[in-house]
Protein backbone atom coordinates (compact mmCIF):
# COMPACT_ATOMS: atom_id res chain seq x y z
CA UNK A 1 0.00 0.00 0.00
CA UNK A 2 1.19 3.69 -0.81
CA UNK A 3 1.92 6.24 2.11
CA UNK A 4 -1.30 7.92 1.17
CA UNK A 5 -3.68 5.41 1.75
CA UNK A 6 -1.45 3.75 4.85
CA UNK A 7 -2.03 7.33 6.37
CA UNK A 8 -5.85 7.27 5.91
CA UNK A 9 -6.48 3.77 7.21
CA UNK A 10 -4.57 4.44 9.89
CA UNK A 11 -7.20 7.60 10.41
CA UNK A 12 -10.16 5.50 9.46
CA UNK A 13 -9.02 2.30 12.27
CA UNK A 14 -8.20 5.11 14.83
CA UNK A 15 -11.51 7.15 14.53
CA UNK A 16 -13.68 3.89 14.83
CA UNK A 17 -12.33 3.28 17.54
CA UNK A 18 -13.74 6.32 19.09
CA UNK A 19 -17.11 5.64 17.50
CA UNK A 20 -20.41 3.32 18.88
CA UNK A 21 -23.63 4.03 20.51
CA UNK A 22 -22.33 5.46 23.20
CA UNK A 23 -21.03 8.15 21.44
CA UNK A 24 -22.76 11.51 20.91
CA UNK A 25 -23.42 11.59 17.06
CA UNK A 26 -22.52 15.05 16.88
CA UNK A 27 -19.03 14.52 18.27
CA UNK A 28 -18.78 11.49 16.45
CA UNK A 29 -19.18 13.91 13.00
CA UNK A 30 -17.27 16.92 14.55
CA UNK A 31 -14.38 14.54 15.03
CA UNK A 32 -14.54 13.04 11.54
CA UNK A 33 -15.11 17.01 9.71
CA UNK A 34 -11.35 18.13 11.58
CA UNK A 35 -9.86 14.68 9.98
CA UNK A 36 -11.32 14.26 6.38
CA UNK A 37 -10.98 15.15 3.63
CA UNK A 38 -7.11 15.38 3.95
CA UNK A 39 -5.05 17.99 4.08
CA UNK A 40 -1.94 17.39 3.28
CA UNK A 41 -0.77 15.14 5.40
CA UNK A 42 2.96 16.29 5.57
CA UNK A 43 3.60 15.08 9.19
CA UNK A 44 2.57 11.56 9.27
CA UNK A 45 4.41 11.42 5.56
CA UNK A 46 7.37 12.20 7.37
CA UNK A 47 7.14 9.26 10.16
CA UNK A 48 6.74 7.05 8.07
CA UNK A 49 9.63 7.93 5.46
CA UNK A 50 12.08 8.41 8.72
CA UNK A 51 10.66 4.67 9.94
CA UNK A 52 11.35 3.55 6.28
CA UNK A 53 14.98 5.03 6.14
CA UNK A 54 15.87 3.11 9.02
CA UNK A 55 15.16 0.09 7.91
CA UNK A 56 13.38 -3.01 9.93
CA UNK A 57 10.34 -1.39 9.90
CA UNK A 58 6.84 -2.55 11.60
CA UNK A 59 4.10 -1.04 9.47
CA UNK A 60 1.35 -1.65 11.89
CA UNK A 61 3.54 0.46 14.59
CA UNK A 62 4.81 2.88 12.25
CA UNK A 63 1.19 3.63 10.92
CA UNK A 64 0.01 3.99 14.34
CA UNK A 65 2.67 6.86 15.30
CA UNK A 66 1.76 8.49 12.24
CA UNK A 67 -2.03 8.54 12.79
CA UNK A 68 -1.35 9.72 16.09
CA UNK A 69 0.95 12.50 14.84
CA UNK A 70 -2.14 13.70 12.35
CA UNK A 71 -4.90 13.68 14.98
CA UNK A 72 -3.00 16.07 17.19
CA UNK A 73 -2.58 18.57 14.27
CA UNK A 74 -6.11 17.96 13.26
CA UNK A 75 -6.60 18.61 16.95
CA UNK A 76 -4.60 22.45 17.47
CA UNK A 77 -5.93 23.33 13.71
CA UNK A 78 -9.81 23.12 15.70
CA UNK A 79 -8.47 24.76 18.25
CA UNK A 80 -6.54 27.44 16.08
CA UNK A 81 -9.61 28.21 13.95
CA UNK A 82 -11.39 28.86 16.54
CA UNK A 83 -13.63 32.51 17.36
CA UNK A 84 -11.09 33.41 19.73
CA UNK A 85 -7.75 32.70 17.85
CA UNK A 86 -8.09 32.55 13.76
CA UNK A 87 -11.54 32.72 13.55
CA UNK A 88 -11.03 31.31 10.48
CA UNK A 89 -14.41 30.47 8.46
CA UNK A 90 -13.03 27.53 6.12
CA UNK A 91 -10.62 24.98 6.37
CA UNK A 92 -9.75 22.40 4.20
CA UNK A 93 -11.84 23.95 1.45
CA UNK A 94 -14.92 23.55 3.86
CA UNK A 95 -16.42 25.70 7.00
CA UNK A 96 -14.22 25.09 9.76
CA UNK A 97 -15.67 22.59 12.40
CA UNK A 98 -16.75 25.38 14.86
CA UNK A 99 -18.92 27.03 12.01
CA UNK A 100 -20.29 23.66 10.98
CA UNK A 101 -20.97 22.10 14.62
CA UNK A 102 -20.82 25.49 16.95
CA UNK A 103 -18.15 26.49 19.32
CA UNK A 104 -18.69 23.89 21.98
CA UNK A 105 -18.21 21.16 20.09
CA UNK A 106 -15.21 22.34 18.17
CA UNK A 107 -13.69 22.80 21.29
CA UNK A 108 -14.77 19.03 22.42
CA UNK A 109 -13.85 17.63 19.16
CA UNK A 110 -10.54 19.45 19.56
CA UNK A 111 -9.85 17.77 22.95
CA UNK A 112 -11.45 14.14 21.98
CA UNK A 113 -8.92 14.22 19.48
CA UNK A 114 -5.98 14.78 21.49
CA UNK A 115 -6.95 12.38 23.88
CA UNK A 116 -7.87 9.77 20.87
CA UNK A 117 -4.00 10.53 19.51
CA UNK A 118 -2.94 9.34 23.06
CA UNK A 119 -5.64 5.97 23.24
CA UNK A 120 -4.19 5.11 19.83
CA UNK A 121 -0.83 4.49 20.76
CA UNK A 122 -2.30 2.56 23.81
CA UNK A 123 -2.89 -0.09 21.31
CA UNK A 124 1.05 -1.04 21.19
CA UNK A 125 0.87 -2.50 24.28
CA UNK A 126 2.58 -5.84 22.86
CA UNK A 127 5.31 -3.76 22.17
CA UNK A 128 5.80 -1.88 25.40
CA UNK A 129 9.71 -0.52 24.42
CA UNK A 130 8.40 0.81 21.48
CA UNK A 131 4.87 2.91 23.02
CA UNK A 132 6.81 4.06 25.94
CA UNK A 133 9.42 5.59 23.74
CA UNK A 134 6.74 6.91 21.09
CA UNK A 135 4.24 8.58 24.35
CA UNK A 136 7.53 10.86 25.24
CA UNK A 137 8.36 12.05 21.89
CA UNK A 138 4.47 12.66 21.13
CA UNK A 139 3.76 14.20 24.14
CA UNK A 140 6.80 16.36 23.96
CA UNK A 141 5.87 17.39 20.69
CA UNK A 142 2.39 18.72 21.57
CA UNK A 143 2.37 19.49 25.22
CA UNK A 144 4.23 22.16 27.57
CA UNK A 145 6.75 23.46 27.95
CA UNK A 146 7.83 23.88 23.79
CA UNK A 147 5.30 21.82 21.68
CA UNK A 148 2.66 22.90 19.92
CA UNK A 149 0.34 24.26 22.16
CA UNK A 150 3.00 26.10 23.63
CA UNK A 151 3.81 27.56 20.12
CA UNK A 152 0.21 28.45 19.74
CA UNK A 153 0.66 30.00 23.71
CA UNK A 154 3.52 32.42 22.62
CA UNK A 155 0.99 34.44 20.91
CA UNK A 156 -0.65 35.22 24.12
CA UNK A 157 2.37 36.84 25.46
CA UNK A 158 2.66 40.34 25.22
CA UNK A 159 6.56 39.97 24.47
CA UNK A 160 7.20 36.83 22.20
CA UNK A 161 10.38 34.89 22.05
CA UNK A 162 10.51 34.19 18.21
CA UNK A 163 12.95 31.28 18.63
CA UNK A 164 10.93 29.27 20.89
CA UNK A 165 7.64 30.39 19.06
CA UNK A 166 8.89 28.82 15.52
CA UNK A 167 10.54 26.18 16.87
CA UNK A 168 7.59 24.89 19.14
CA UNK A 169 4.72 26.45 16.97
CA UNK A 170 5.88 24.28 13.78
CA UNK A 171 9.20 22.89 14.41
CA UNK A 172 8.27 20.92 17.51
CA UNK A 173 5.80 18.74 16.02
CA UNK A 174 7.73 17.57 12.74
CA UNK A 175 10.41 17.25 15.38
CA UNK A 176 8.43 14.86 16.92
CA UNK A 177 7.14 13.09 13.72
CA UNK A 178 10.63 12.48 12.86
CA UNK A 179 11.80 10.86 16.09
CA UNK A 180 8.77 9.25 16.11
CA UNK A 181 8.95 7.64 13.19
CA UNK A 182 12.49 6.48 14.11
CA UNK A 183 11.13 5.45 17.06
CA UNK A 184 8.92 3.42 15.54
CA UNK A 185 11.22 1.60 14.00
CA UNK A 186 12.98 0.14 16.77
CA UNK A 187 15.83 2.99 16.71
CA UNK A 188 16.72 6.29 18.41
CA UNK A 189 14.58 8.83 17.78
CA UNK A 190 16.66 11.81 19.64
CA UNK A 191 19.42 12.19 16.28
CA UNK A 192 16.55 12.82 14.02
CA UNK A 193 14.87 15.65 15.88
CA UNK A 194 17.49 18.08 13.64
CA UNK A 195 16.41 16.84 10.65
CA UNK A 196 12.97 17.40 12.04
CA UNK A 197 12.94 20.34 12.99
CA UNK A 198 15.29 21.91 9.49
CA UNK A 199 11.94 20.26 7.57
CA UNK A 200 9.38 22.40 10.14
CA UNK A 201 10.68 25.58 9.24
CA UNK A 202 10.92 25.10 5.85
CA UNK A 203 6.82 24.32 6.00
CA UNK A 204 6.82 26.87 7.84
CA UNK A 205 8.12 29.56 4.99
CA UNK A 206 6.51 27.13 2.37
CA UNK A 207 3.25 27.94 4.17
CA UNK A 208 4.35 31.46 4.72
CA UNK A 209 4.60 31.82 0.82
CA UNK A 210 1.30 30.30 -0.04
CA UNK A 211 0.01 32.16 2.75
CA UNK A 212 1.15 35.32 0.33
CA UNK A 213 0.51 34.03 -3.20
CA UNK A 214 -1.58 31.16 -3.24
CA UNK A 215 -4.97 31.12 -4.33
CA UNK A 216 -7.35 29.93 -1.45
CA UNK A 217 -8.95 27.81 -3.45
CA UNK A 218 -6.10 25.56 -3.84
CA UNK A 219 -5.03 25.83 -0.38
CA UNK A 220 -8.61 25.65 0.94
CA UNK A 221 -8.74 28.33 3.65
CA UNK A 222 -8.58 31.84 3.56
CA UNK A 223 -5.21 33.53 2.77
CA UNK A 224 -3.03 36.83 3.94
CA UNK A 225 -4.40 35.58 7.39
CA UNK A 226 -0.48 35.88 8.80
CA UNK A 227 -0.43 40.00 7.34
CA UNK A 228 -4.24 40.46 8.86
CA UNK A 229 -3.37 38.67 12.38
CA UNK A 230 0.09 40.61 12.37
CA UNK A 231 2.10 37.48 13.08
CA UNK A 232 5.60 37.32 12.19
CA UNK A 233 5.81 35.61 8.57
CA UNK A 234 9.37 34.58 6.23
CA UNK A 235 7.75 36.82 3.56
CA UNK A 236 7.56 39.97 5.39
CA UNK A 237 11.16 39.18 6.71
CA UNK A 238 12.76 38.17 3.42
CA UNK A 239 10.19 39.36 1.01
CA UNK A 240 8.69 37.24 -1.49
CA UNK A 241 11.88 36.04 -3.17
CA UNK A 242 13.93 36.20 -0.45
CA UNK A 243 11.82 33.72 1.32
CA UNK A 244 11.79 31.62 -1.61
CA UNK A 245 15.56 31.12 -1.59
CA UNK A 246 15.55 30.66 2.34
CA UNK A 247 13.19 28.01 2.00
CA UNK A 248 16.25 26.33 -0.38
CA UNK A 249 18.44 26.88 2.28
CA UNK A 250 16.33 25.45 4.82
CA UNK A 251 15.66 22.19 2.92
CA UNK A 252 19.29 21.87 2.05
CA UNK A 253 20.08 21.94 6.06
CA UNK A 254 17.40 19.48 6.69
CA UNK A 255 19.10 17.18 4.19
CA UNK A 256 22.27 17.68 5.68
CA UNK A 257 20.68 16.57 9.15
CA UNK A 258 19.50 13.47 7.94
CA UNK A 259 21.78 10.82 10.08
CA UNK A 260 23.44 7.69 8.61
CA UNK A 261 20.92 5.13 8.26
CA UNK A 262 19.82 2.37 5.29
CA UNK A 263 17.61 4.71 3.42
CA UNK A 264 19.15 7.99 3.86
CA UNK A 265 19.78 8.42 -0.20
CA UNK A 266 16.04 7.53 -0.82
CA UNK A 267 15.13 9.88 1.45
CA UNK A 268 17.16 12.90 0.08
CA UNK A 269 15.02 12.41 -3.01
CA UNK A 270 11.93 11.83 -1.33
CA UNK A 271 12.60 15.90 0.71
CA UNK A 272 13.58 16.82 -2.30
CA UNK A 273 10.43 15.98 -4.45
CA UNK A 274 8.29 17.02 -1.72
CA UNK A 275 9.32 19.79 -1.28
CA UNK A 276 8.41 21.18 -4.80
CA UNK A 277 4.90 20.37 -3.79
CA UNK A 278 4.81 23.07 -1.37
CA UNK A 279 5.65 26.41 -3.49
CA UNK A 280 3.62 27.51 -6.32
CA UNK A 281 5.60 26.43 -9.77
CA UNK A 282 5.79 30.02 -11.28
CA UNK A 283 7.32 31.12 -7.97
CA UNK A 284 10.39 28.70 -8.08
CA UNK A 285 11.45 29.67 -11.68
CA UNK A 286 10.94 33.54 -10.91
CA UNK A 287 13.09 32.92 -7.80
CA UNK A 288 15.77 30.67 -9.22
CA UNK B 1 2.98 10.83 53.80
CA UNK B 2 -1.05 11.17 53.93
CA UNK B 3 -2.71 11.16 50.78
CA UNK B 4 -3.45 14.52 50.28
CA UNK B 5 0.27 15.63 50.43
CA UNK B 6 1.17 12.96 48.07
CA UNK B 7 -1.67 14.20 45.74
CA UNK B 8 -0.28 17.72 45.90
CA UNK B 9 3.29 16.54 45.75
CA UNK B 10 2.49 14.44 42.62
CA UNK B 11 0.60 17.10 40.96
CA UNK B 12 3.53 19.73 41.55
CA UNK B 13 6.13 17.25 40.09
CA UNK B 14 3.67 16.71 36.86
CA UNK B 15 3.24 20.33 36.15
CA UNK B 16 7.41 21.59 37.05
CA UNK B 17 7.89 19.30 34.12
CA UNK B 18 5.57 21.48 32.02
CA UNK B 19 7.50 24.42 32.74
CA UNK B 20 11.14 26.28 32.13
CA UNK B 21 12.43 29.31 29.92
CA UNK B 22 11.47 27.60 26.67
CA UNK B 23 7.73 27.77 28.00
CA UNK B 24 5.25 30.92 27.51
CA UNK B 25 4.99 32.36 31.18
CA UNK B 26 1.46 32.74 30.85
CA UNK B 27 1.04 29.61 29.52
CA UNK B 28 2.68 28.21 32.84
CA UNK B 29 0.45 30.55 35.42
CA UNK B 30 -2.53 29.28 33.40
CA UNK B 31 -1.63 25.58 33.59
CA UNK B 32 -0.33 26.42 37.60
CA UNK B 33 -4.29 28.65 37.95
CA UNK B 34 -5.98 25.12 36.50
CA UNK B 35 -4.82 22.78 39.33
CA UNK B 36 -3.81 25.05 42.40
CA UNK B 37 -5.44 25.81 44.83
CA UNK B 38 -6.56 22.23 45.26
CA UNK B 39 -10.19 21.41 44.83
CA UNK B 40 -11.57 18.22 46.83
CA UNK B 41 -9.10 15.81 44.73
CA UNK B 42 -11.71 13.40 44.99
CA UNK B 43 -10.93 11.46 42.10
CA UNK B 44 -6.92 11.11 42.92
CA UNK B 45 -8.21 9.76 46.80
CA UNK B 46 -9.79 7.36 44.76
CA UNK B 47 -6.86 6.30 42.65
CA UNK B 48 -4.96 5.93 46.08
CA UNK B 49 -7.64 4.43 48.25
CA UNK B 50 -8.09 1.65 45.77
CA UNK B 51 -4.59 1.13 44.95
CA UNK B 52 -3.69 0.57 49.04
CA UNK B 53 -7.00 -1.78 49.24
CA UNK B 54 -5.32 -3.94 46.46
CA UNK B 55 -2.25 -4.23 48.46
CA UNK B 56 1.22 -4.01 46.61
CA UNK B 57 1.48 -1.47 46.08
CA UNK B 58 4.31 0.66 44.44
CA UNK B 59 3.10 4.00 45.87
CA UNK B 60 5.24 6.21 42.98
CA UNK B 61 3.10 4.26 40.16
CA UNK B 62 0.02 5.34 42.10
CA UNK B 63 1.13 8.51 42.56
CA UNK B 64 1.93 9.45 39.08
CA UNK B 65 -1.43 7.75 37.81
CA UNK B 66 -3.42 9.65 40.57
CA UNK B 67 -1.96 13.06 39.23
CA UNK B 68 -2.76 12.46 35.59
CA UNK B 69 -6.73 11.57 36.65
CA UNK B 70 -6.73 14.94 38.42
CA UNK B 71 -4.68 16.90 35.36
CA UNK B 72 -7.41 15.69 33.01
CA UNK B 73 -10.23 16.60 35.62
CA UNK B 74 -8.58 19.87 36.06
CA UNK B 75 -8.27 20.44 32.38
CA UNK B 76 -12.04 19.49 31.75
CA UNK B 77 -13.12 22.19 34.75
CA UNK B 78 -10.96 24.75 32.59
CA UNK B 79 -12.76 24.32 29.01
CA UNK B 80 -16.12 23.53 30.97
CA UNK B 81 -15.81 26.93 32.56
CA UNK B 82 -15.24 28.48 28.65
CA UNK B 83 -17.72 31.30 27.84
CA UNK B 84 -19.23 28.72 25.20
CA UNK B 85 -20.13 26.41 27.74
CA UNK B 86 -20.74 26.99 31.67
CA UNK B 87 -19.26 31.09 30.96
CA UNK B 88 -18.39 30.23 34.81
CA UNK B 89 -16.50 33.74 36.66
CA UNK B 90 -15.23 31.85 39.72
CA UNK B 91 -14.13 28.03 40.33
CA UNK B 92 -12.65 27.13 43.87
CA UNK B 93 -13.24 30.78 44.80
CA UNK B 94 -10.92 32.39 42.60
CA UNK B 95 -11.78 34.20 39.08
CA UNK B 96 -11.94 31.33 36.41
CA UNK B 97 -9.21 30.61 33.89
CA UNK B 98 -10.66 32.58 31.13
CA UNK B 99 -11.15 35.24 33.94
CA UNK B 100 -7.77 35.65 34.51
CA UNK B 101 -5.90 34.64 31.45
CA UNK B 102 -7.84 35.14 28.74
CA UNK B 103 -10.29 32.89 26.45
CA UNK B 104 -7.27 31.79 24.58
CA UNK B 105 -4.87 30.88 26.83
CA UNK B 106 -7.77 29.04 28.91
CA UNK B 107 -8.56 27.04 25.76
CA UNK B 108 -4.41 26.58 25.45
CA UNK B 109 -4.01 25.30 29.17
CA UNK B 110 -6.65 23.11 29.30
CA UNK B 111 -5.08 21.48 26.04
CA UNK B 112 -1.91 21.24 28.05
CA UNK B 113 -3.17 19.76 30.93
CA UNK B 114 -4.36 16.73 28.99
CA UNK B 115 -1.33 16.53 27.07
CA UNK B 116 0.63 16.34 30.17
CA UNK B 117 -1.74 14.12 32.11
CA UNK B 118 -0.13 11.71 29.05
CA UNK B 119 3.20 13.01 29.15
CA UNK B 120 3.04 12.33 33.28
CA UNK B 121 2.71 8.49 32.31
CA UNK B 122 5.57 8.43 29.81
CA UNK B 123 7.18 8.81 33.23
CA UNK B 124 6.27 4.77 34.19
CA UNK B 125 8.52 3.25 31.05
CA UNK B 126 10.28 1.25 33.50
CA UNK B 127 7.05 -0.53 34.07
CA UNK B 128 6.12 -0.40 31.02
CA UNK B 129 2.88 -2.97 31.20
CA UNK B 130 1.55 -0.51 34.04
CA UNK B 131 2.28 1.76 31.92
CA UNK B 132 0.13 0.85 28.83
CA UNK B 133 -2.31 -0.67 31.36
CA UNK B 134 -2.77 2.65 32.94
CA UNK B 135 -2.91 4.84 29.03
CA UNK B 136 -5.77 2.43 28.40
CA UNK B 137 -7.58 3.22 31.40
CA UNK B 138 -7.21 6.63 31.60
CA UNK B 139 -7.76 7.44 27.36
CA UNK B 140 -11.11 5.68 27.33
CA UNK B 141 -11.92 7.29 31.36
CA UNK B 142 -11.37 11.24 29.17
CA UNK B 143 -11.94 10.06 24.94
CA UNK B 144 -14.75 9.05 22.99
CA UNK B 145 -16.70 7.43 22.71
CA UNK B 146 -17.54 7.48 26.68
CA UNK B 147 -15.00 9.67 28.98
CA UNK B 148 -15.79 13.03 30.05
CA UNK B 149 -15.72 14.90 27.13
CA UNK B 150 -18.30 12.86 25.19
CA UNK B 151 -19.88 13.25 28.55
CA UNK B 152 -19.65 17.13 27.98
CA UNK B 153 -20.94 16.62 24.07
CA UNK B 154 -24.03 14.80 25.35
CA UNK B 155 -25.22 18.76 26.45
CA UNK B 156 -24.77 19.64 22.40
CA UNK B 157 -26.83 16.86 21.10
CA UNK B 158 -30.79 18.17 20.14
CA UNK B 159 -31.75 14.74 22.04
CA UNK B 160 -29.60 13.78 25.15
CA UNK B 161 -29.18 10.47 25.94
CA UNK B 162 -29.30 10.14 29.73
CA UNK B 163 -28.27 7.06 30.80
CA UNK B 164 -24.86 8.03 28.58
CA UNK B 165 -24.82 11.54 29.65
CA UNK B 166 -24.47 10.39 33.46
CA UNK B 167 -21.86 7.59 32.84
CA UNK B 168 -19.58 9.46 30.79
CA UNK B 169 -19.71 12.93 32.39
CA UNK B 170 -19.05 12.00 35.98
CA UNK B 171 -18.90 8.13 36.37
CA UNK B 172 -16.01 7.86 33.57
CA UNK B 173 -13.44 9.20 35.73
CA UNK B 174 -14.38 7.41 38.34
CA UNK B 175 -14.68 4.59 36.61
CA UNK B 176 -11.07 5.16 35.00
CA UNK B 177 -9.75 6.57 38.71
CA UNK B 178 -10.89 3.22 39.84
CA UNK B 179 -9.54 1.42 37.66
CA UNK B 180 -6.43 3.32 37.46
CA UNK B 181 -5.81 2.35 41.30
CA UNK B 182 -6.27 -1.24 40.80
CA UNK B 183 -3.55 -1.23 37.68
CA UNK B 184 -0.89 0.63 39.46
CA UNK B 185 -1.13 -1.98 41.91
CA UNK B 186 -0.47 -4.33 39.19
CA UNK B 187 -3.97 -6.13 39.57
CA UNK B 188 -6.97 -6.22 37.03
CA UNK B 189 -8.86 -2.50 36.29
CA UNK B 190 -11.65 -4.05 34.96
CA UNK B 191 -12.96 -5.82 38.25
CA UNK B 192 -13.61 -2.25 39.63
CA UNK B 193 -15.32 0.04 37.03
CA UNK B 194 -18.48 -0.69 38.56
CA UNK B 195 -17.70 0.28 41.86
CA UNK B 196 -16.12 3.56 40.27
CA UNK B 197 -19.14 4.20 38.29
CA UNK B 198 -21.63 3.98 41.46
CA UNK B 199 -19.21 6.46 43.08
CA UNK B 200 -19.25 8.51 41.01
CA UNK B 201 -22.86 8.33 40.34
CA UNK B 202 -23.20 9.12 43.98
CA UNK B 203 -20.91 12.21 43.44
CA UNK B 204 -22.96 13.82 41.16
CA UNK B 205 -25.72 14.03 42.88
CA UNK B 206 -24.42 15.15 45.92
CA UNK B 207 -22.84 17.86 43.43
CA UNK B 208 -26.81 18.71 42.59
CA UNK B 209 -27.45 18.50 46.50
CA UNK B 210 -24.43 21.29 47.12
CA UNK B 211 -25.68 23.14 43.83
CA UNK B 212 -28.61 23.58 44.97
CA UNK B 213 -28.19 24.33 48.57
CA UNK B 214 -25.02 24.99 49.43
CA UNK B 215 -23.16 28.69 50.73
CA UNK B 216 -21.31 29.76 47.08
CA UNK B 217 -18.91 30.63 49.54
CA UNK B 218 -18.58 27.14 50.94
CA UNK B 219 -17.68 25.73 47.11
CA UNK B 220 -16.03 28.52 45.60
CA UNK B 221 -18.72 28.21 42.39
CA UNK B 222 -21.79 30.02 41.81
CA UNK B 223 -24.40 27.77 42.83
CA UNK B 224 -27.61 27.25 40.95
CA UNK B 225 -25.91 26.75 37.92
CA UNK B 226 -27.53 23.63 36.93
CA UNK B 227 -31.18 24.85 36.96
CA UNK B 228 -29.85 28.49 35.48
CA UNK B 229 -28.86 26.18 32.59
CA UNK B 230 -31.54 23.99 32.49
CA UNK B 231 -29.09 20.72 32.72
CA UNK B 232 -30.48 17.42 34.23
CA UNK B 233 -29.90 17.27 37.93
CA UNK B 234 -31.00 14.97 40.90
CA UNK B 235 -32.63 17.26 42.84
CA UNK B 236 -34.70 18.13 40.19
CA UNK B 237 -35.54 14.49 40.01
CA UNK B 238 -36.24 13.84 42.91
CA UNK B 239 -36.80 16.76 45.05
CA UNK B 240 -33.91 17.95 47.88
CA UNK B 241 -34.37 14.79 50.78
CA UNK B 242 -35.34 12.53 47.70
CA UNK B 243 -31.53 13.02 46.12
CA UNK B 244 -30.55 12.35 49.78
CA UNK B 245 -31.88 9.57 50.09
CA UNK B 246 -30.96 8.74 46.75
CA UNK B 247 -27.46 9.34 47.28
CA UNK B 248 -27.38 6.89 50.24
CA UNK B 249 -28.51 4.49 48.35
CA UNK B 250 -25.89 4.95 45.31
CA UNK B 251 -23.31 5.12 48.20
CA UNK B 252 -24.42 1.56 49.61
CA UNK B 253 -24.39 0.20 45.95
CA UNK B 254 -20.75 1.51 45.41
CA UNK B 255 -19.54 -0.15 48.88
CA UNK B 256 -21.16 -3.52 47.33
CA UNK B 257 -19.27 -3.65 44.08
CA UNK B 258 -16.00 -3.46 45.98
CA UNK B 259 -14.29 -6.41 45.04
CA UNK B 260 -12.71 -9.03 47.01
CA UNK B 261 -9.07 -7.18 47.74
CA UNK B 262 -7.17 -7.37 50.83
CA UNK B 263 -8.06 -3.60 51.90
CA UNK B 264 -11.80 -4.18 51.22
CA UNK B 265 -12.91 -3.35 54.79
CA UNK B 266 -10.85 -0.54 55.33
CA UNK B 267 -11.96 1.26 52.36
CA UNK B 268 -15.70 0.56 53.01
CA UNK B 269 -15.14 2.78 56.07
CA UNK B 270 -12.88 5.11 54.24
CA UNK B 271 -15.60 5.95 51.16
CA UNK B 272 -18.24 6.17 54.43
CA UNK B 273 -16.33 8.90 55.81
CA UNK B 274 -15.69 10.69 52.80
CA UNK B 275 -19.47 10.71 51.51
CA UNK B 276 -20.01 12.56 54.81
CA UNK B 277 -18.06 15.54 53.72
CA UNK B 278 -19.94 15.90 50.69
CA UNK B 279 -23.21 16.96 51.74
CA UNK B 280 -24.30 19.82 54.24
CA UNK B 281 -24.64 18.07 57.82
CA UNK B 282 -28.10 19.65 58.79
CA UNK B 283 -29.43 18.39 55.20
CA UNK B 284 -28.33 14.83 56.03
CA UNK B 285 -29.69 15.18 59.60
CA UNK B 286 -33.01 16.24 58.28
CA UNK B 287 -33.45 13.79 55.71
CA UNK B 288 -32.51 10.87 57.62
Amino acid sequence: MDAASRIEQALYSALSKSEGPSCPPRLAAAMRAAVFPKGARIRPRVVLAVAAACGREDPAVTDIAAASIELLHCASLVHDDLPCFDDAGTRRGRPSVHRQFGEPLAVLAGDALIVLAFQNLARLNDVPKRLSALLKIIGRAVGAPSGIVAGQAWECEPKINLAHYHRAKTGALFAGAAAAGAAAAGTDGEVWRQFGEKLGEAYQVADDIRDAVADPEDIGKPIGRDLALSRPSATREFGLFGAVSHLEKLVGEAIEAIPACPGASDLKSLIALEVKRLVPKELAQSAA
